[in-house]
């Protein structure tokens, strides 16, 4: 299977891919595998509001890559809906754009409605696709609040797509996310009104728009020490604004060489190794939440568990002390944080 | 601090807000304290895509809560723009429309960059207004993926706000928050295009959405072990789809109405507790998660972390042997889970 993967077997990759999103045993095992051939591909990400036509000029990227002669792998992420499927379909009228070529793959995510899930998974799903070969990796998400955080924790660039006339106001502003932009498109450049687009997120990014993702994701890292480097004397990255009508593929050119400047960029100051650092802190406090909280509940017993919430529904408890209250019984078991707690168990039986 | 804060003082409410989202020491003290004298009062989330007009309608819904003498305190969530400020402005404007109505207090809130922080924020702000003996509490949050889902997760009655005119679709159903509706709202309904949208979601609510909120709120507990109902023999709540214009007010008498009614649903078939468990046993988990991995990341000695980190960037370790290790070394430092660091750190200090 492992073998298969890493030679780009497709029905290794789409098996490997569902043991990843369903959160399956055998998935951990086969990542452990595959990590050490990683971080070859380059990830961007692709996000913007519903209706500004990310998927059709995600379709157009591919494309282009695949002139190149380079593959692309592409994940498309839905965080809205964490609680209906379907997303198959999509995926299969999808693949027909790029009907009998190898060079691209293409995915749908839902969450399976655990927190964080969704970010762990697609994080998975890059490293599966990244294993088997891919040169690029695209992520392409719905544009809302916490899911463009998450890519911007995945993506080595981030691409915000905007259109014309989905509204009184840009709607990349309205959510917040400029400030995750490596490079703006507005797409539907031929919809009136795109003019008006295009020189208003000019505007906001002369207004000092966005702070830079480095901070940003210092920012989100906090909580494990990073080290800082030193204030690099370097250019500052500033977002291009691309014009790009998906359908007719105008302007994908430009686009394309935008997601090359970012990633020469990233190379010439040597900011890859940096980001990845503290890419992978989050991803170690992400996963560290996860592990601990299944081995607590796994350790301390369910009827325990019930009598605590019981005490906080009868207001006995405040929430902060029924967290200690579980934390000193977890701690009374002889819990273990490092080992499985099946493992404990197996012990104290016998 | 404390009693002016139970009789309703407006400063010691302000600078309880100020703590609870500044995540400052002197909030967990305060939140333990105030914690029994919560649970009285009725919280609404209101959610809906920017543009529909959702705090017009806040508004609105507070002034009819004002003219039966009810108190109400308003929490303005702004989950997209996690690096921004201004919120304090947008309040100030905002409170000019109740000018001196002490009936009505209105607060902010924005996440400072911690992950799960605005839940966690939002709901002890919710128990500091509860507290303070406010009849109804209103959370508003602008329609996006995961914050809707934290709604939903605070509140006891859930209005999504759809309007006519925000593009060719429906807003809700494209964000996938139809799900968590127990009441539509269908605002600036004298636009054109409003019978449509009103018939769009009662078509979709025929066609079976939404899951039952009851449901929802059980998968995401899923990993505390909780207490299922047997099913019950009660009439199913068909989320009623209200047509409003928040700037003369029509329709709002019927909006009053509707989340009357599911409140009264609620407390007829004695759904309340349950829900309050589900809730709180989600809480408890997320609070578990943050505890947990501070007291880790406390106890495990920071260059063990950077060397941990090192690894994974050289790929000797996967990210989740990586987690491993680090709770590996938690256990070598007989880390305590119960016990804060610092407390620890002194016993073995001498």
């Amino acid at each position: 299977m492992i073998d298969a993967l890493l030679e780009g077997n497709r029905r290794a990759l789409a098996r490997a891919l569902t043991w990843v999103e369903n959160d399956d045993d055998r998935a951990q095992a086969l990542l452990n595998e595959i990590y050490p051939h990683t971080g070859r591909a380059w990830v961007i990400g692709v996000t913007g509001a519903p209706g500004t036509g990310k998927s059709s000029l995600v379709n157009v990227i591919a494309h282009s890559f695949r002139r190149r002669e380079e593959t692309v792998g592409i994940i498309a992420v839905d965080p809205t809906s964490p609680f209906t499927g379907g997303a198959i379909l999509g995926d299969r009228i999808r693949m027909r754009e790029h009907a009998g070529d190898a060079g691209v793959f293409i995915r749908s995510m839902a969450t399976r409605g655990s927190l964080g899930g969704l970010s762990k998974a697609t994080r998975d799903g890059i490293r599966v696709l990244d294993a088997a070969g891919f040169d690029w990796i695209i992520v392409e998400t719905v544009g809302a609040g916490q899911s463009e955080v998450d890519i911007v924790r995945t993506a080595q660039t981030t691409v915000v797509v905007e259109a014309p006339g989905l509204g009184d106001d840009v709607q990349a502003i309205k959510a917040g996310i400029m400030e995750i932009a490596d490079i703006l498109v507005v797409n539907k450049a031929d919809r009136s009104g795109a003019d008006q687009t295009a020189r208003t997120l000019k505007a906001m990014l002369e207004l000092g728009h966005p702070a830079s993702r480095t901070e940003m994701i210092q920012h989100h890292g906090q909580i494990l020490p990073v080290e800082r480097e030193p204030e690099a004397d370097r250019p500052l990255w500033i977002p291009p604004v691309v014009r790009t009508i998906a359908t007719d593929e105008s302007g994908v050119v430009e686009l394309i060489d935008a997601i090359d400047r970012h990633r020469r960029y990233i190379h010439t100051h040597e900011l890859g190794r940096q980001l990845e650092r503290q890419r992978l802190s989050i991803e170690l406090v992400e996963r560290l939440r996860e592990t601990v909280v299944a081995r607590v509940v796994q350790t301390v017993p369910d009827h325990h568990i019930m009598r605590i919430v019981d005490q906080l529904l009868a207001r006995e408890l405040a929430p902060q002390q029924a967290v200690d209250a579980l934390l000193t019984l977890h701690d009374d078991q002889k819990g273990q944080l490092g080992r499985p707690a099946d493992t404990q168990h197996r012990e104290t039986l016998g």
